[in-house]
């Protein structure tokens, strides 16, 4: 089993990654828990829930499973209301537990119900999909959307456990797989040049899902999520630079509407821009360039992104969040392992969309 | 002006307590701050909300008024959106602030608001009634009500600054002012028994709003409160000496109807039955069970409890959240100053209730 120690304010939690964790949840159930609250949705439900059940029924206690309908659409207040209502009309108390069993949106809304119900109750994740497993299972962040926003109502929450069961993504389409493999070399292309090699070396059998391989690739995720977010919980500075490729990927989703393309293919096509960028202002050697958009095509996510008319994908980009007074903050790599923040001169991003862009 | 610092978890934050706070909310409003959410309730707001704005604009930022529906039923999330509504709307972002102008209702939602606008803003407590000053300005607890109970989804966030203006409490009806004159003397009774004998002493100036000895006794109620939650800010134990007379007087509010006595009139009158409990099976001298009668009802509020009957008595006691198993809890003054939480034998309870209710 590979295991991560997350250090946070007042604690720490273990990341605990390894086949078959699903049968053993009930070791993430503290001593003192009275009931716990398993919230899954349809399609995770049908997979796994009777499992994780089973597995939870060992610690002694109560297992409530409460269904929320599957996907972002349905990640609001009126879902989230469902959990609370199932709760409280079972009588759960402030010493409850929640498990969440699912990807980022079931994460996202149980770690905010634990957040807020009675003040804020414990809770476990068990993400099932690998983008989750990669990025959410440190930051604690957690959250609903508001008609006028994603993300927009939410807390800092952190597990008491987190449980990776690498078998579940047996099940997950292939093009998720590849989406949160974006992520994962993200860490090598941010931080570590040696863990970038090591995928390079390792895509086939990531994206086959060689057991040793990818427990490999997300423990050195978390590891690196944990190290960025240690010295920046709260968002100042540091934890901007888990953001690389996203001010192009967030573009593409927005430009194609949400959906299209998954957050993940959006973000590894969003390297290659950024690559190329930084090509262009930060002296990334043209080299790696063509490593990065090698690798970023081996893991199978898209590395030509959409021609969404070059004035669309500068405004597009100016309403992300990183944009400040118009101009456009980037995350750029001057060498691959090291990554910083900074404005680029809009004739060098046209550049970079005019090399980029084409029939996708 | 009297000035109280709070330590909490990462911080201080000061409570400033003196006539005319109103008119320098500016000094309340961090450097870095980018918009102003004012929020108040018709009442209030008609009342204050124009000083309050025109000190507030001295800040240099753009403020924007929001005003909620008045009372504890509209303490819910639909009301708590029409927040989240209004900032959104108007481009509040991550280092916004809300100022809450108004009572218990205003502070609580107000500061969930807060809590989870982009995962947390920062906000001032401006409370206006002499419960929210006493009561609200130490704790950090803020939240909604659910249709299943009250206070049920929120959170612990605690405002930057309190502005304690006392003037505006020449507003306030008189049973108001004697229900949070209960909540002063509890602090007494509990922790401080120079402070009692100060209230004895100044009963009549409190209840005339007498500047000096209100700012004191504000001062005083603040400070005690921070002593005990700064050593148990998440409820484990000796927080629930705060709750003297709560068992009583949530039975009194919960057996009458909501609304029919004050939260804080209930109180004092539970603090009598505490005192007679107390002297039942704590040693508590009857001479100073006369003494706390006496005071209670100096201050205005009732000393003769509601015939529920008996029976009715116990069952809405035993639905208090102190109860455990079935057996209640008490916070009981073995002499005035000093308080603990105990069982108590139900023959007691039964001779306690015998002498205290009454035609009301």
């Amino acid at each position: 089993m590979n295991v991560v120690d997350v250090d946070v304010p007042g604690g720490r939690y273990p990341i605990r990654i390894a086949p078959g964790r699903l049968d053993a949840l009930d070791e993430a159930i503290p001593a003192d828990a009275t009931a716990i609250g398993l919230v899954t949705n349809p399609t995770v439900g049908a997979l796994y829930a009777e499992r994780a059940e089973r597995a939870l029924a060992r610690a002694g206690r109560r297992v409530l499973r409460i269904e929320l309908p599957d996907g972002e659409a349905h990640k609001d207040w009126q879902t989230l209301n469902q959990i609370f209502d199932a709760l409280l009309a079972n009588g759960f108390d402030r010493r409850s537990v929640l498990v969440a069993l699912g990807g980022g949106v079931i994460g996202d809304m149980t770690g905010f119900a634990a957040a807020v119900f009675m003040r804020g109750i414990r809770f476990v994740q068990v993400p099932t999909t690998l983008l989750a497993q990669v990025d959410s299972s440190v930051g604690g962040k957690t959250g609903v959307n508001h008609p006028l926003g994603k993300n927009m109502i939410g807390a800092f929450h952190q597990p008491v456990a987190v449980e990776i069961d690498t078998d579940v993504l047996g099940t997950l389409p292939a093009r998720e797989v590849s989406a949160g493999l974006a992520e994962v070399i993200k860490y090598g292309m941010i931080m570590d040049p040696a863990f970038w090699a090591w995928c390079e070396e390792n895509a086939a059998a990531l994206r086959a899902l060689e057991p040793a391989a990818i427990a490999h690739a997300i423990q050195v995720s978390c590891e690196s999520k944990a190290r960025v977010v240690a010295q920046d919980e709260r968002e100042g500075g540091l934890r901007a630079i888990l953001n690389l490729g996203h001010t192009f990927g967030h573009a593409i989703e927005s430009g194609l509407g949400y959906g299209a393309w998954l957050h993940g293919e959006a973000v590894g096509c969003g390297m290659v821009q950024a690559a190329e960028l930084s090509a262009e202002v930060a002296g990334f050697p043209a080299a790696d360039v063509a490593r990065v958009r090698a690798l970023v095509a081996a893991i199978g996510c898209p590395t030509v992104a959409p021609d969404l008319g070059a004035q669309h994908w500068m405004d597009l980009m100016r309403v992300d969040k990183k944009a400040e007074g118009g101009e456009i903050r980037f995350v750029l790599t001057p060498r691959i392992g090291e990554a910083l923040t900074r404005k680029a001169p809009e004739d060098a991003v046209l550049r970079v969309l005019a090399r980029t862009v084409g029939p996708v």
